[in-house]
């Protein structure tokens, strides 16, 4: 298919950081192979979007969620922290049924949608059914499985069921969707799990995504039990030997911020999840002066409560400056680019993240006609600033057209919705 | 005109915190006259709202801002402060006329509806203009003017020309738009023109707004020249012997904290404003724990950039949380009575800000329709963490429906929009 965006105020978001004014974006099949101001000749599309002028713009990519968390959106908020987690998360997700996982993530996905995000990277169990769903969906994702029955989570577990599935999914996919390895924490894996999985994802590629230095009480315990940071431990233990996501990462030292600059390991800053279970705030000013990947990530819905980037974009932006107590810190255009570049990397998705000929078209078209967007005397600070998810009208992932003028194009949205306030209600009646 | 809204989940907001699932609300001119789950004999209604089950709920109260800003949203953002304020945001403003005030004005207005604002405390010179667009516009708003020319703003500066306005305005109004003072801040208004505005103020018992203990420079000022704090130089100075909103207080002493609970000063506090400008963060769960009345505020989106109390109340619940590194802080109810009672109560509005027979229809209905919203398994951790500025679908003041299903009612949003613009690109072309 052939797609014409027309009078789009294009972001580019390449190395020159271009900003094309009533510009035109053509894309074939699955690339953008034109963005200017002159209509290419020769290319004859089947569709032409009018974008009236409004933001045309790499998608953002979450780097850090539990998507089928939904089931817990705003549920048991305001408890401490292990009270919420061992009293009231855990023990309701061993009812949980592989249906209710497909209901609970669709709905995860379609509110990504809703809100720009064109990829993600999953972590959570029963990722032979996550990466299913994303393909059926029409995300690129990174889905996380765990090798290792003792992380306590459902799912794939034997090398031989994980390799497999790979397979399959990468095959049908294209690319678009790609497995990867989970370790859930340093503290809450055993140290034969941690050497098996590096093992097996040296040996075949996978890419891990771990939560590092999330709590003050995680670092207390870690230096009682090894005499070493996690992020120390972690890399001793060869974790960072592979291509890494790194959630929170909240507290750290200074050897800490070498062995991630030198691991390349990119760090997923989770801003409201940190916040909302009082874990911390995270330097991202810091994280990124010392040249360390930063991209962002929701975490899971219950404890944030929502899958939004523009959320984690504000509040990344307005917090690194509360910091600091300087208006200086961190300008808008990084953050976006935290939101969108640093994203693709992390997930090891290559030729995505900006608008430009021979890229992939994964993209959004942001409205600027809503008063809290007017007027625009700076589209970095518009988007980081006065943008919300709701601005979002078109988003595409490989020129497939997923969300238009908040219409969903595949999929029923009242009835995924339908769908998951079942499971959950079900699910939540297990509570004691 | 009778309204009866039918199948809402409605969140009360009255002592007993009731919640009443699809519940019946029943407007007889401006007041609410009935709020269960049975239909009221010989209510005949003129017009009929079904709810859908969504919420119900008393509207937002914005306690800080100054509207015609939005002349400056996303404009000199990242920069110091003083050179935000004193070499970009200061040096314009002298060429903004009557005609731009009013346009900026009516944008900020829509844009307060559109998010489920109902009333708000306006902080700026033209007060005599911005009394009259409130009015048209159908908030219900405390202006304040400024009394004396040394405040450096443009607006009414005569004691005679505010008694006759503020008394045309009160008139005119029914009470729905009121007039008060404004005190810049301690550091930026001479001595003499603080002591007239508090005698003015006692006089016609006006109330006062003022910028309190913002910045660490503020405070380090203040000593330096008085040996005291700006709360305790202010007490010494008359200010608090009038009810008054002293926004955002962010660095504040044990006594001082004592003199704002007993001269009942109530704090606007304005989280994303302080954050944004490098200001800090204030400590809202102990101005609650003093028994402070806290309400919120945006600032100016010069410095927001937005006017929406959503994010305003997701972004006070979860720094409140971060700062003390402790989830139990601030429940999310309390944080919807910052946001409606307490903002009601800083204005001096009376009967509004809960929903029950007898009190201003001041309302709104929220929309739970969307993926982000879904499941609600906590009304007020839903409003709070999950809640958006586009969830809003009616907006109503004093029984008038100012906006339903996103289309304002009384006013031409496109008209608004394209002259706020132009105000906007006018104004901006005189940067240096
Ligand atoms: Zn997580
Ligand atoms: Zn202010």
């Amino acid at each position: 298919m052939k797609i014409e965006i027309q009078h789009g105020d294009i972001l580019t978001l390449d190395d020159e950081n271009r900003i094309i004014q009533d510009g035109i974006v053509c894309i074939d099949g699955t690339k953008i192979i034109y963005a200017g101001t002159e209509r290419p000749k020769n290319f004859i599309p089947d569709k032409i979007i009018h974008a009236e002028r409004n933001l045309v713009m790499p998608g953002f990519v979450n780097t850090h969620c539990h998507s089928p968390m939904t089931m817990f959106r705003n549920f048991a908020g305001g408890l401490p922290l292990q009270k919420w987690m061992f009293e009231n998360i855990r023990p309701l997700q061993q009812y949980v049924t592989e249906d209710e996982i497909r209901s609970c993530a669709k709905l995860a996905y379609i509110e990504m949608i809703k809100s720009g995000t064109t990829a993600f990277a999953e972590m959570y169990a029963w990722a032979d059914i996550l990466g299913e769903i994303a393909l059926d969906i029409g995300l690129k994702a990174l889905i996380a499985g765990s090798y290792g029955k003792d992380q306590g989570l459902a799912g794939t577990t034997e090398k031989s069921v994980i390799l497999e599935h790979s397979k399959k999914i990468s095959e049908r996919s294209k690319g678009r969707v790609e497995e990867g390895l989970l370790l859930h924490a340093l503290y809450s894996v055993p140290e034969d799990v941690i050497r098996n999985t590096v093992e097996l994802a040296k040996e075949y590629g996978f890419r891990i995504q771990i939560h590092v230095s999330e709590t003050k009480k995680e670092i207390e315990d870690c230096y009682e039990k090894y005499g070493v940071s996690p992020v120390e431990k972690l890399a001793e233990l060869g974790v960072f030997d592979v291509p890494a996501i790194a959630a929170h990462c909240v507290y750290l030292t200074d050897n800490d911020y070498s062995i991630l600059k030198e691991r390349h390991v990119c760090v997923s800053h989770c801003p409201v999840s940190n916040l909302k279970l009082g874990s911390g705030m995270a330097d991202i000013s810091k994280l990124d002066k010392k040249g360390i990947t930063v991209c962002l990530g929701t975490d899971g819905v219950a404890s944030n409560n929502n899958l939004n980037i523009f959320k984690e974009m504000n509040i990344a932006a307005l917090l690194a400056k509360g910091i600091y107590c300087d208006p200086t810190v961190i300008p808008a255009e990084k953050i976006l680019r935290m939101a969108v570049k640093n994203g693709y990397k992390a997930l090891g998705i290559e030729n995505s993240g900006c608008i430009k000929a021979g890229m992939n078209a994964d993209l959004i078209i942001v409205s600027t006609k809503e008063p809290h967007f007017t007027p625009i005397t700076d589209y970095y600070d518009a988007l980081v600033y006065s943008g919300q998810a709701s601005d979002v009208v078109l988003t595409m992932v490989d020129g497939n057209i997923l969300m238009e003028n908040r219409e969903l194009a595949n999929c029923d949205e009242e009835k995924i919705l339908a769908e998951a306030k079942i499971a959950s209600q079900r699910i939540l009646s297990y509570r004691s």
